[in-house]
């Protein structure tokens, strides 16, 4: 029995598929550079093959969000920068390609895990998945196909690359890893997958080999290997009582989201395209409460055309039948960028040129995406939202963009929806401070909780220096939230919230008792916070919330709400 | 008569001294590698020399905060990659030192420009600067020496340097410049020197020869060549008056900073050491609120010892006289560096590990400050003060290691002052908006407007492209101060400001109306605070204040000011 983190919950009973990566050894060997950056060149263009297969593999059971990652790859894969430099150093030095590729790699990934942040470590396995692919092409080298598994497995490995995690197809029944925590890539894969996994399990790639049975107990952190029949019996037990759990959940589906009390509230889903819109709604999602827009941008070479955005805006309003669909304009900078455009190279990014500002510059981006929008608005209950605002006069010149579009439209004799709502996310301090005056001009508040409480703690989630500074329950960030609910409701609005804090057990009682109206968090999370919300009284979920306002610390009010709410 | 920015007050009559600079022209020459070696050795220990001797003149005038730039020339003179890099192209290409030395300081800047922020366009600058004296001393040219202007003068340039403001002396009565703006480094400096200076005026440096008179206008932005003698006159009589409402605001130099209906308020100066100290008492200066301690570590080879500490606090709080003293404990990271320590590469710095963040992890280093502070304490009238304080724990993790440096410190039979007040920077909105909580145990507030004015806006002000969200005026930072101020007062603590703000003669109102206890700035703002204190009414300035927080932008606050209070 080995120990590990539970990172997404569910228990399994299943054979063991051991994943062996092909041992990569690289010889520096003399060759004639003519042949060699031949042999390079065909390497990457199979690599650039093989992602695009994946990503058409993956994108089956994938979301748009978690099908970036191999655009990312492609990118790489296809950057110029990469290839001359292997092809430079074959050149100047008459070696192999694949011991230059290995040194050009090395040098990026040291380069890229210096920086010593996550964003960069993220380019860094960037790197390493993609050049591992190329190393093994330019060997001959197979790279295990998981998608060739056909019979119930549970994977174990060292570690899974995004690539691996995309092939994992329905025989799949979970997987273990020696590293990765909670929040690891294969972490966050597996729960959107809704399969079982322990990761961070030392030891567990000696401990079996393909073909043993394996009980994996991602609710409690334990794998064992081989286990007796009673064994596997009581964990097939501990399996069924958990996705009994899973169906009690799924009665919710159609039911409203109303207290014991009888206030109602919304539970919506965030989305990334219209791939994602069947998850929503298959977990009683209420609406969409974040579209974001990025992946439109991201997923593409160019900046998306009017017409293409129109079809984009109009599937996802379809698709959610008159539910409300909050789009959020885009949102890029920071640590988000796009191939064909040129951000400034600023010295704190995620505080420089990004999202409402630089759409409020470069107003031919802003305007297309707006026409797209008002075009689109008729097939469904549209309401958008600007990101990154921080002053009234921002949202109002936002706004009156929007209005322009929107006459321009009908005076080309276009159809345009005459109850869009336009809002804003409240992600940065100062407009939570001021929501009051904000809702004079604003139709709805989303709070943005990622942002907000980056900049209300002036620290970096990314940087693991001060990510212990990221705290969504300290009360200072309750007390921003919930002058923003205030704020909305003195004019008659209504607040949502589209962060990651909106479907956590833990902050669902607090939120609700400061008059939250929408709660807009990942497809999976919906039913869960649909029987929490189903189990409180709104009236003591007040008394409650006002009690967290006037905590010291993060921690205080954790306790406290846990000392309150049975889960 | 010409126009330019006015950028620091006043009036001057006086002859020209036109600054013309060396001009360099650099032949591409082939040169023996070891002569050419030895040529640039020399010429960089010259520069070094050079630059120290500047330094050492620039002392007498200057606070230890704008002699920082000449460690930081002395830094790059120093650099030993600059310097390997100018003797590998010497060596590799056989070329002449001043030409190596051009290529690659060309190199240097256009990098450090091409990083589009403000900080490194510094750094850029101080390439330029260093690298000019390099090359003039590599060819033998002279920089015109301006310690050796020895009759009234007003200096005429392209621009001045820092170096080259380092340099005026007291006959030096006003500048003019082509190029610059209102906070470009020579308009600082010459507000720090109290000089007149207009810069941003094109065309000057044509305009004049050596021996003309000027008339120079640094109220109204004008200067005049050569002009008749009633236009003499005239200017010379407006230059009077000037200086008599400067000898009107001297009178105030002793007097109370209270308000006409009896509100009294203290008026202290912030400063980076002990030579700024007279420059607070000369100004009226009630105490220093700010003693930023960071550049007795900039301003060393290694983090100063603790021996060095206690002589450089004890000097500050015998300089004082028992006026309160608030020492900032360090504040380094983000854009400040050490060139002993090595900071992590982080993607948000301003976001990321700094000051309080770095002392907690730290401890040696904080601990031998606090040592330091404890055993100065006894010399006068000591405030601890800790920056970037974002949570009550940090709070109290920082206040318990004082307690136990305190206590250590008496068991070894050190005498330690027990009205030692330990307070707190409010620059973080987090701290801002829990400052009841914070009251509690911190003794004091003191709001650092820069960083609260960037976190709440989430926008650095360094990044030309958002520099335009840095609005002190903002009613959302108005209510953080404000809430900030009620926190404090709510236990019976007090509250002042130490940033760029607490100075403004419009924002003087405004901070008074909220009830801010303590406005400390820099000390030549000092007489022109207290009399503007002097002319308010506290009572018409709460309701001011009040009205002012229910504003939606920072301009509609502003033009309420204005339109209220006669300046």
């Amino acid at each position: 029995m080995l120990k590990g983190i539970a990172a997404s919950a569910g228990v399994s009973v299943a054979k063991v598929y051991k994943l062996e990566t092909p041992n990569v050894v690289i010889e520096k060997k003399q060759g004639d550079a003519e042949a060699e950056i031949k042999k390079f060149d065909e390497a990457l263009e199979k690599t650039k093959k093989d992602i695009e297969g994946v990503k058409e593999r993956a994108a089956k059971r994938l979301s748009e969000e978690e099908l970036a990652v191999f655009d990312a790859h492609l990118m790489m894969a296809g950057d110029p920068e990469l290839a001359s430099q292997i092809k430079n150093m074959i050149q100047s030095e008459s070696v192999n390609a694949e011991y230059a590729t290995d040194v050009v790699a090395t040098q990026m990934v040291e380069m890229f895990e210096s920086m010593d942040n996550e964003y960069f470590k993220e380019r860094a396995a960037d790197v390493k998945d993609v050049t591992f692919r190329l190393k093994c092409n330019l060997l001959g080298l197979l790279i295990p196909d998981l998608t060739s598994i056909d019979e119930d497995s549970i994977i174990v490995a060292h570690d899974l690359t995004p690539s691996d995690t995309a092939q994992l197809n329905e025989y799949v029944k979970g997987f273990a890893t020696e590293i990765g925590g909670k929040t690891s890539h294969s972490a966050i894969m597996a729960n959107s997958l809704e399969i079982p996994a322990v990761v961070g399990c030392p030891g567990v790639m000696d401990a079996v080999k393909t073909g043993d049975v394996l009980a994996l107990d991602a609710l409690d952190g334990v794998v064992e290997v081989n286990p007796d029949e009673a064994t596997i019996q009581a964990y097939q037990e501990k399996a069924k009582a958990y996705a009994k759990e899973k169906e009690e959940l799924k009665v919710l589906v159609s039911e409203k989201s109303v207290t014991k009390d009888g206030h109602e509230v919304e539970l919506a889903g965030n989305i990334g395209g219209f791939k994602d819109v069947e998850g929503v709604l298959k977990n009683g999602g209420e609406g969409v409460g974040l579209f974001r827009t990025e992946f439109l941008y991201m997923n593409s070479d160019h900046f998306p055309t009017e017409d293409e955005q129109f079809e984009a805006y109009k599937q996802v309003l379809e698709g959610m039948q008159g539910k409300r669909v909050v789009v959020r304009t885009l949102d890029i900078g920071g640590d988000k960028h796009l191939s064909y455009y040129e951000f400034p190279n600023e010295m704190n990014p995620f505080l420089g040129y990004r999202a409402i500002r630089l759409c409020l510059k470069e107003q031919d981006i802003f305007r297309t995406q707006l026409r797209a929008l008002c075009r689109a608005s008729v097939y469904g209950r549209l309401c958008i939202m600007f990101p990154m605002i921080a002053t009234v006069k921002e949202f109002c010149d936002a706004k009156a963009i929007f209005e322009d579009v929107k006459k321009e439209l009908i005076s080309e004799g276009v159809q345009v929806a005459d109850n869009i709502e336009v809002g804003m996310m409240v992600e940065i301090p100062a407009a939570a401070v001021l929501a009051d005056q904000f809702a004079k001009y604003a139709d709805f508040f989303s709070i943005g909780t990622n942002d907000l409480i980056q900049y209300s703690m002036a620290a970096d989630r990314m940087s693991e220096h001060v990510s212990y500074l990221y705290q969504p329950y300290n009360p200072s960030v309750l007390r921003l939230i919930a002058n923003t609910i205030k704020g909305a409701h003195s004019q008659g609005k209504w607040a949502g919230m589209c962060g990651a804090m909106a479907g956590e057990p833990n902050a669902v009682p607090i939120l609700l008792g400061l008059g939250l109206d929408e709660f807009s968090m990942s497809a999976t999370q919906i039913l869960k916070a649909r029987k929490v919300v189903k189990s409180l009284s709104y009236e003591e979920m007040k008394d409650l919330a006002q009690e967290c306002l006037n905590k010291q610390t993060a921690e205080e009010v954790l306790e406290y709400v846990q000392s309150k709410v049975e889960q």
